[in-house]
């Protein structure tokens, strides 16, 4: 009997977006090579829309913008399960950059990427854990207060 | 009969940079470790001068903005293919970053990255798809509006 | 007679981080996969204390924003090396990543980058060259004036 990975199993239990969402221009959501997989940065969306607009400490709150992160991550693993297939091929993340849109005197950018950072591990378990970077910006795309991008290592493709 | 790599071809009937811009510091324009290739942040130099300065949406209209990300993507390959020799040798791009000096109210990154990743589809077709992290920064350096790091997958170098 | 790596000589002789900064956050210092090692993004922390902090160019000087850009370098090599255990196992720096909170006005992120991209190549020497991209930002974590992250070619573990 084959035993059903926790990651994907985690997967099956929530909800969770359908796949990944359009890129917003001229690239891939996901690209493999080897061992390595490259997430595009993802926003917030939920059904088409962002979860909320702005900078973070001036337009978006707390725990607002931890909960967009964790959308972020949410949609980075649905954009990389849709590539290669289950997340029982993800054999560890690398490293997470976490972008965050921030008034002119925000500091706590680590407090809003482990938003990212707890859904990881809670969706991936040990293999969720990654190096981060997280970094105040100015406005990022279509207003979203948070992107979040992912490096991932990955085992090949199971021979049909 | 050899057959012409089409992105080599491609270099040849256009006007492009004759090789990478000197870095400004301590650094190299591209290491490559086994088939990953590291290229780094672009400016949009043109015979040694930036195309346009300053921030965009405030400075620097949109068509400047995405000619300039042209201009960084176009240094990107120059210099990998001066490290590398042959853009023939260039297996698929793999994470393009997109750094966009924005007015505080600019949200249309991802129209300026466009510009950066049309060049790389126009020069190598499939090959140059790619997952992107598209960003707003403040100033960035020399005033550039526009910055363009790469990764890309290659083949090891062929026997001589 | 085992000769000394050159790197641990210099990390021997010098004043150096006893390991690595905890985490600010739920991530790890340091994910090495296969050959390739990602550092977390470093601030510049000597004994639990940033060195100086604030926005450069308005409440930071060149000098100290350097100092600071050095000292993540140096916090950037003790986590590799704490999670490695010998410099002796970096092949080659890849891509440094440096981000500088900058004042609205500040473009010279390049020289305040090369406080780390020198550091490298002192302890390292050839094997410390890198790609790398240097932006400016807004307020970063903790209200460091620099943060530097790091992806590292390493040689296998030594068999035992």
């Amino acid at each position: 009997m084959a035993t059903i990975d926790p990651a994907e199993r985690w997967w099956s239990e929530h909800e969770v977006p359908p796949g990944p969402a359009a890129p917003r221009g001229a690239y891939l959501p996901v690209v493999v090579q080897g061992e390595f997989a490259y997430v595009s940065g993802q926003l917030p969306l939920r059904e088409g829309k962002l979860l909320v607009e702005g900078l973070v400490d001036e337009e978006v709150g707390m725990p607002e913008a931890q909960a967009a992160a964790r959308q972020c991550a949410l949609n980075a693993l649905a954009a990389l399960r849709a590539e290669i297939g289950s997340l029982s091929r993800v054999r560890h993340l690398l490293r997470v950059g976490v972008y965050v849109a921030s008034s002119p005197r925000f500091t706590a950018q680590p407090r809003v990427a482990n938003g990212a950072s707890e859904l990881f591990q809670e969706v991936l378990g040990e293999r969720g854990q990654h190096s981060r970077v997280a970094l105040g910006a100015g406005r990022l795309p279509l207003n979203t207060p948070v992107e979040v991008e992912l490096v991932a290592a990955v085992t090949a493709r199971p021979a049909p």
